[in-house]
């Protein structure tokens, strides 16, 4: 079985040299040349162009930035007419629900099949194969891309039959995630202003019922003054307007997921869009 | 070391009972007669009032509902009084931290020592002695009841010397358990909506970076129809009133919490006050 993997990025790069360990041949395409040059080092093939990466593959995965780019590679760049005509696009990004349903429907028009896949794991994941990966399509195209999805993840979610529903539940999760953090923003903030001594506040709330997954990962680097970047203030600017987006279409209220967004909009207007999320807490510190 | 304790109610009662075990002699009253009678057969001494039970005592516990029950205690119904001129009051049922300083000046005013000392926990903590004590008071009045709280709880956090920030700490702790519990109810109900299998939605989002605390615990019963109740709506339209009402005190903007109040304050509104708090989902089902 041959895969054409485009966008090497960060978690891409290492996911397609999982794929390659896992015996399949992988042509892989990134705009970034250094990118396509270390997965032909690691046993991969090195694609000239998305086409070309899809050019004669029976599954083109794409792992991009969004939505937008997604499209533009299969039917701007010409990805989807140099896949085999019995072919799958595996959409593992993290996109809109509805603009995935979109592409499906575009994708499946030429008979051949998509599958709704995005991921949840981080770099960590992606590198040790542990990603979590939720999933939707027809049967026959989610067979065919089980064995490649096995070699990505070890928690595989099957959504439904529907195209979207693997985006709808990464939505879903960015919407904890993203509230979460925000949330621990503004009770270690709360913490700050009434002098409640934070480190203490942060013992208490990391072993309570107060806790949350992103609290204790993210709490010790909101009271840390140039934290590693682990994960950008922009993506939950963007993760959180996509759930916002899925509240609208689905006409579902969203007040909690409206206010974190709001913040994270707000941290990125201060020009934090690239410092680590958990700098959430300057908006607080200067509300 | 004789002790008043005042409360005797769903945790209260287990408590007492803990210090009764731990050889103290605690004298406990409540306006339900059959707390009373209860910590009697249990070893303590049932007291006819609270000046009766803070008589003599060199401790006058309050595990009472609000600070306005703690107020009328001390004051109204001569329970301060009544405590040994060198006594110490120990109030550990959670209030606004502006009503703690309050209650802290005018019973230091009459040179008793005054310990802030909200827990954490609920009725398992306070039957197992498991539970979190998050205290503040001046260091005299504070080494007085250490030996108390070490037969109440296994956690034990000093937030300083000041009446008040035991109260605030416990206040940040509810803000984060409150909202989480909306945000699982908000995630939740726009997976419903959306036709994404809540069952898979509850382990994805329970065992990923999305997870909570609140979220392990009152998602399943999210999905259930008639939920046990373990803590009531009401509760959180209370502790997230402290929450604002501390936000406000400190000039600390908390759009978070107050998205979340709002949501428990409209399933109270429903009539759905007295039922589990998990109950919250059906705001979003009916926004």
């Amino acid at each position: 079985m041959k895969i054409g993997f485009v966008g090497l990025g960060a978690m891409g790069s290492h996911m397609a040299v999982n794929l390659v360990r896992a015996g399949y041949g992988v042509s892989g395409f990134d705009q970034r040349e250094a990118a396509v040059s270390e997965l032909a080092a690691a046993g991969g093939l090195a694609a000239s162009s998305s086409a070309d990466a899809a050019g004669g593959s029976d599954v083109l995965l794409l792992m991009v930035v969004n939505a937008a780019q997604a499209e533009s590679i299969l039917f701007g760049d010409g990805a989807l007419d140099s896949l085999k005509p019995d072919g799958v696009v595996m959409l593992m990004a993290t996109c809109p629900p509805e603009e995935v349903r979109n592409l499906a429907e575009r994708v499946m028009a030429t008979e051949r099949g998509f599958v709704d896949a995005p991921v949840s794991g981080g770099v960590v994941g992606a590198e040790a194969a542990t990603l979590s990966i939720m999933f939707s399509g027809a049967d026959a195209a989610v067979e065919k891309v089980r064995p490649l999805m096995e070699a990505l993840g070890d928690k595989l979610f099957h959504m439904g039959d529907r195209p979207g529903l693997g985006a709808t539940a990464k939505t879903i999760n960015q919407l904890l995630c993203g509230v979460h953090i925000a949330a621990a923003a503004e009770a270690m903030a709360l913490a700050e202003k009434a002098g409640v001594p934070t480190d203490t506040m942060l013992e208490i709330v990391s072993g309570s019922a107060a806790s949350s997954w992103m609290l204790r990962d993210r709490g010790a680097r909101m009271l840390q003054e140039d934290p590693v970047v682990t994960s950008a203030v922009d993506i939950f600017v963007k993760d959180l307007g996509i759930v916002l987006a899925a509240g609208v279409s689905n006409r579902a209220a969203l007040p909690l997921a409206t206010a974190a967004h709001q913040m994270f909009v707000a941290a990125s207007g201060q020009g934090r869009g690239k410092e680590d999320d958990s700098k959430v807490i300057e908006v607080y510190r200067r509300l």
